[in-house]
């Protein structure tokens, strides 16, 4: 892996000064005029750009969900691959209306959707039941962050200057508890949530499925591939491998919700300056989406009580990043457009 | 004035059990569920539009600017005109970021700004300082009130079909928290802020003003005309005139931050229905916003600590509208999609 480049902190200096200047009061732009100096710290551009976005969707199935532990069935994994191959889902909707390059990776899904518009790069037909095995073999968890690294790279060829990194597969709340849980030791409770929308007993369910997990595997959570191997998933290891391939190449990665941003604490673990080019659209209804923000030291930009996944979040906050980098592109300045500026005693 | 219609709250559910066939989990959308369900009984379509939205900007001047209550020189209302026409500030910017049709009214502008661009409606070359006389004659009032109207209705010919509607005035944070202060009698130290970026002293000279202008007017909080024409503006008026024109047409109206949240507080005390067409869209640094928002009974969907006006916070906004109506236009179903549903036992 090459290495991830620092944040330029001087251009962010200037932008600052630069927003400064433009026609408004002082910080009057809030967390857009943040946004638009985080993004020049990050491309090292006063003018950054974001636009093409980039939309990844790796998708893969749970062997833990026959444990009963999602309110859908695990065929849907496939089903819903088929339904991004037709457009028809959330994430189709929102990446069209934001015009994203829009790509689906099958890295595990349990059966085969042979569509020209699905990547095949399937590492095997779903994980293990990590109840009784591990997930996957130590090797699988590396190639399957290759594979990731891979699918970003192939977009950034394709020219995408802000990544999207979405996720299907059926059981892959409980996939990501149970990495939370091992990476912060934080109470179980305020880990575990209703996923898709499970029921009290499935959620009880849930919790004993990832304790005992926990107690079989005892997986390091100094070591990203140690956990992803025992308690992981494949499309949880590809967009591990996807945002430390957005990170070298100095692109902004923007989280979506729980699934994303665990597998972002895992890319932590692995390459902590990772996090320098991730920014937080939203908030997750997810119990264990506040404890993997504050793992990654993140603020999210939106609470829009969104469950959904996908990159759906991410997709739909994409404007307000573009609302940021346009204020720097295309504003006047005071003196430009001949406004007075603040009166001397104000200052 | 014509009457403003009740919201179609049948047309509401139906939208709701349609967005639960959709392929996400049930409520997995949050908000946007929310707003496409708002949206429906506004229109009364189940496939509301929104597009193209009208961006409509009232600039008016403020005697009480006079006061010095705010950071900047009075001259910049015209100077900021003179911007809106170079397509140089920020709601420039946003504005062609969501491709809106704009408008840029001369209500009450102190000095001419004769450009083909600016519509030229001044009542008159700015309010009086209310500190020691009314800030305009109740025909007056009326006036703007109808221009604001007429403004709005034309954007309507032009076939918007959500308004944002935004406001320039240097001193038109005092003007609104003076018709605040009328209307909810809440304390002056919850209410005034610090504007554009004044210091501690203008913000107690704010408040000052503001007590003493309440004293000598003495208005009544249940008439809007008396409110407008005693502490009011002329862009306010303007703004609520528009949002009549709006709500009459069953036109969703995305308010903006403190003064354009004042101006529908405005427009509830002459029609309650106008607040059944309003959705918040942000929630301003301006300390009084919050008690706005009470007053019409909004929760406002973002939280980007902006303090700009213009309507600035409403076009970033605006985007999220338009996924929400995205959503029900193009998203399959579950039966459309072959995607199994929920398993019978979690229902």
């Amino acid at each position: 892996m090459n290495k991830i480049p620092p944040l330029n902190k001087e251009m962010g200096r200037k932008v600052k000064d630069y927003i400064d200047t433009l026609t408004k009061p002082r910080g009057s732009l809030g967390k857009l005029e943040d946004l638009a100096i985080t993004l020049a710290e990050m491309t090292k551009s006063p003018y950054p750009t974001v636009t093409p976005p980039g939309v990844i969707i790796f998708a893969a199935d749970h062997g833990v969900a026959e444990e009963g532990v999602s309110a859908y069935p695990k065929e849907v994994t496939k089903q819903m691959v088929m339904n991004f191959v037709r457009g028809g889902a959330a994430i189709n909707v929102f990446s069209r209306q934001i015009s994203a390059i829009f790509s689906i990776v099958d890295i595990g899904v349990d059966g085969d959707v042979l569509q020209p518009e699905v990547r095949q790069r399937k590492v095997r037909n779903g994980t293990e039941n990590f109840l009784y095995a591990r997930a996957m073999t130590r090797e699988e968890a590396k190639k399957a962050v290759q594979i990731g690294m891979e699918e970003g790279e192939r977009l950034i060829q394709k020219g995408v200057k802000c990544f999207i990194i979405g996720e299907m597969g059926i059981g892959n709340t409980t996939s990501s508890s149970a990495l939370l849980y091992a990476i912060t030791s934080k109470p179980l409770s305020d880990i575990v949530g209703y996923g898709t929308g499970i029921s009290e007993d499935q959620k009880k369910q849930k919790e004993k499925v990832i304790k005992r997990a926990i107690e079989l595997h005892k997986p390091n959570r100094e070591d990203g591939y140690d956990l992803l191997s025992k308690i992981g998933g494949f499309e949880i290891a590809g967009m591990v491998g996807a945002m430390l391939k957005a990170a070298e190449h100095q692109i902004p990665i923007l989280l979506d919700g729980y699934i994303c941003t665990v597998a972002a604490c895992v890319a932590k673990i692995i390459n902590p300056n990772v996090c320098h080019y991730m920014i937080a659209t939203h908030c997750s209804v997810e119990y264990g989406h506040k404890i993997a923000l504050q793992f990654i030291e993140k603020e999210p930009l939106l609470d829009l009580k969104l469950r959904l996944g996908e990159g759906s979040g991410a997709a739909v906050a994409f404007p307000l990043i573009v609302s940021a980098t346009l204020m720097v592109n295309e504003m006047t300045t005071f003196s430009e457009a001949g406004v007075s500026s603040e009166r001397e005693e104000t200052k």
